[in-house]
């Protein structure tokens, strides 16, 4: 391990989330409100992220541990600092639900533990919601954007932290491959805020359910979520953008350099809309008798459906009285996610794909043993090495998921409701059923269903390796 | 194909199962009761099965394919005719109520559709409980046991009965390695049977619940299943050989022949005891302040371990009404179930060791990728390709689950009730929590569900392959 390069880059993390305090401190100077509760965050910060940065690594080398480690210490320190805030201003009081809000923010989750979501003072508000836009892209791919790096090994810190079985880069560069996503990443945040705009929503509003959308977070300033709007047109709009930021930003690219018509041949895409037009069809005809014809099926039916699978999390109805095949569908689309390389959680949409076809390749292999051939995602052929990645990370996602449900019942909640909620937070989505349905929160649960809860919105968001890393000694090992 | 090996090897089935129907005729005709329901079964399985047997193969060939089958088409066959007796005698009127009751004893399932199981003739109830035994050890291996099969090319058929990730043949020869397994079966249901009428249990009682047991079944003859009898001697007996028959066989036949040391060795086995203590211990102290102590916590939380590890599914109490821990500890062990080669269902425990080890080999060889070992179990190393058998084997598990559950949910059951349903057929338990809890049945369900349950049961207990090969086409073609 080059401890040096990982405390150097954890020190530009922690300057980068003092820079980023400073809009939501702007925010709550512009509503007269108190801007201490983020100075006092912010000071810490530059003074531990300045030390940090002045440490000199002896060498550039940086390599998948590093990438691994600075990936998950970056995350875990962002999130223990980004809780200041909201405990010093009092919105919340207690630090270990500041510290979930946080976390949950971060990793574009969207669980919270407020009762009262529309008591919060604005600067907070501006920062919880804002924290969905900076974990969405993830900060250190932020980073990677806007300052010098060590050459081409930060390539390693990248793969930790943007989601998806394979990370390609789009240019030779890491530096060009960051900022290109990070344009995208703004125009369409841009483009939702200014259609949120003539949607009639006010300005603070639009912009900070733009940060939700983009990241697929899914905090809310209203407690009713999108459906306080009670608008058709804003439904669509952000039910559009959610399944557009839960695609794969390569096809974005693609599109700018011209290369559209590949874009749009990807596999997984075509499955990804596919699933989403199959369960959209399907829940709207289930609900259609309760929600008054399928018009109105389809309206929710396509919101709750782009919502889940993107692993936002809005809502615009409460979802949990939907009938038991709706209700299903929904926790089937809680595994899939979004797809490889979006701002979504969940398995991806790209490992689905991998582990049905393995399935298929498998059963073919025991009828036809002599006629193997190789799996193909995407015109290439799929290494036996990736098939098993994929298959033990859905394994160790669903032993995460059985062991925190363990921990969950000490609480003495029903199954659905400790299932789900494990479910949603491992898959970054927020609202599961039951008692954790769309109307409710997470606030009743024990501190140590919280911390449990809260690591595991990090394993989700990080794809779980970069996390169980930090819990493996020998990673700390000097080479 | 070779159909002609295959025909020919149905009709000894169903000649066979003619035979095994003599049983509970006499025990009608012992009880006073009409004899006809079984003659009016054993006449067109003679019929058929006759025919069939007269289909001489031009050559012996019988390979992998033929092997699934026959026993896929074997398990079949013999459910679809063993329902008969329970609607000739109008202990079951509706035919698929027969055929779930009838496939939910072959495949050692335990689930029922009975509102009154104790009103039930004397010869039908024989019949239903000596089908977990039949369905228990397997009918091919008793074939093979008992007629000349076609020389070394019959342990394909084998090897597609018998549970487990690999089958070994304890012997060189198929026919002396099934005539070892049915005696070791023989011996050990003839002692539960003695040891249960030493504690007062009457005969045909000792009798039908020492076959319910063997197959680790889980049919009762009485309402409360073995809770009836109120005996903490019956209790610990009935634990004790559940666990027994969970175990796997070879390690019976090893001490037979003096290797008894070796055997103990098991890895497996030092897996499935430790789970079972470990669970028990726990249950027992989250159970012990609503059952009057730590002695009545150990009682029942001993049976209800050793009954959903094995794959039993008898009960002494209501176990739906324990604290979510329990509940909890309870559906994780029913993934699990007994060991290969024994009579229990599930994923198996040494599939589960070999999930465990490849995610920690994953890992491994994420943190150190130059390091890498393979993966031992049982002293040997196990091939990557039966290493991905089991993780797909496991994924494709999930995949039925989920999408009976989906099936499940157009009855408007709750969650919890789909979901520990499809579970207990899949892993052939029997009982699940809420709606089909220990103290209900699965009567309630519609036509559809009881059929994709009935299947689930059949894939559970065959593991998947034989009975999803029946749907596909290429296994058809000739060769």
């Amino acid at each position: 391990m080059n401890y040096r390069v990982v405390l150097n880059i954890l020190g530009k993390v922690l300057l980068v989330e003092a820079l980023l305090l400073l809009l939501p401190m702007a925010a709550a100077l512009f509503y007269r409100e108190s801007a201490l509760p983020f100075l006092y965050t912010i000071l810490p910060l530059l003074l531990l992220g300045g030390g940090l940065n002045h440490i000199r690594p002896k060498n550039s080398d940086l390599f998948a541990r590093e990438g691994f480690a600075v990936v998950g210490l970056s995350w875990i320190l962002m999130s223990a600092f980004g809780a200041l805030p909201f405990v010093f201003s009092g919105d919340i009081p207690h630090y270990i639900d500041a510290l979930f809000e946080t976390v949950s923010g971060f990793t574009t989750t969207g669980a919270s533990i407020l009762d009262n979501v529309e008591l919060m003072s604005r600067g907070c508000m501006f920062w919880r919601l804002f924290t969905h836009w900076v974990g969405g892209m993830g900060v250190l791919v932020f980073i990677a954007a806007i300052l010098p790096v060590s050459g081409d090994h930060y390539i390693h810190v990248m793969r930790a932290e943007v989601p998806g079985p394979v990370v390609s880069k789009l240019v030779p560069r890491a530096r060009k491959t960051a900022r290109i996503l990070y344009m995208i990443y703004f125009l369409l945040t841009l483009i939702e805020m200014i259609l949120l705009l003539l949607g009639g929503m006010n300005l603070y509003e639009a912009l900070l359910h733009a940060f939700a959308t983009a990241g697929t977070g899914g905090f809310s300033t209203r407690a009713a979520s999108i459906g306080a709007f009670d608008s058709v047109y804003i439904d669509v709009v952000i039910s559009t953008f959610m399944m557009l930021f839960g695609m794969n930003f390569n096809l974005y690219y693609m599109i700018l350099v011209g290369q559209g018509v590949a874009a749009l041949k990807s596999e997984e895409l075509h499955v990804y809309l596919g699933v989403i037009a199959a369960s959209v069809l399907v829940i709207a005809l289930n609900i259609m008798g309760s929600v008054g014809g399928f018009a109105a099926g389809l309206r929710y039916s396509y919101f709750q459906v782009t919502t889940i699978i993107s692993t936002t999390g809005f809502s615009t109805c409460d979802f949990d009285q939907w009938p038991e095949l709706s209700r299903w569908i929904l926790v089937l689309l809680m595994f899939v996610g979004g797809c490889a390389g979006s701002t979504g959680g969940g398995l991806k949409v790209s490992r689905v794909i991998i582990l049905a076809k393995s399935y298929l390749h498998e059963l073919k292999q025991l009828i036809l043993p002599t006629r193997v051939k190789r799996i193909w995602f995407e015109g290439k052929a799929v290494s036996d090495q990736t098939v098993r990645s994929v298959l033990v990370f859905f394994n160790v996602y669903l032993i995460i998921l059985a062991a925190s449900v363990l921990v969950l019942t000490l609480d003495g909640r029903d199954m659905v409701t400790n299932l789900t909620a494990t479910i949603a937070c491992i898959s970054n989505i927020g609202p599961g059923l039951a008692a954790v349905g769309p109307t409710a929160n997470y606030s009743f649960f024990s501190i140590l269903s919280k911390l449990v809860l809260s690591l595991d919105m990090l394993l989700g968001r990080l794809e779980i390796f970069p996390v169980l890393f930090l819990f493996s000694p020998s990673v700390w090992r000097k080479r």
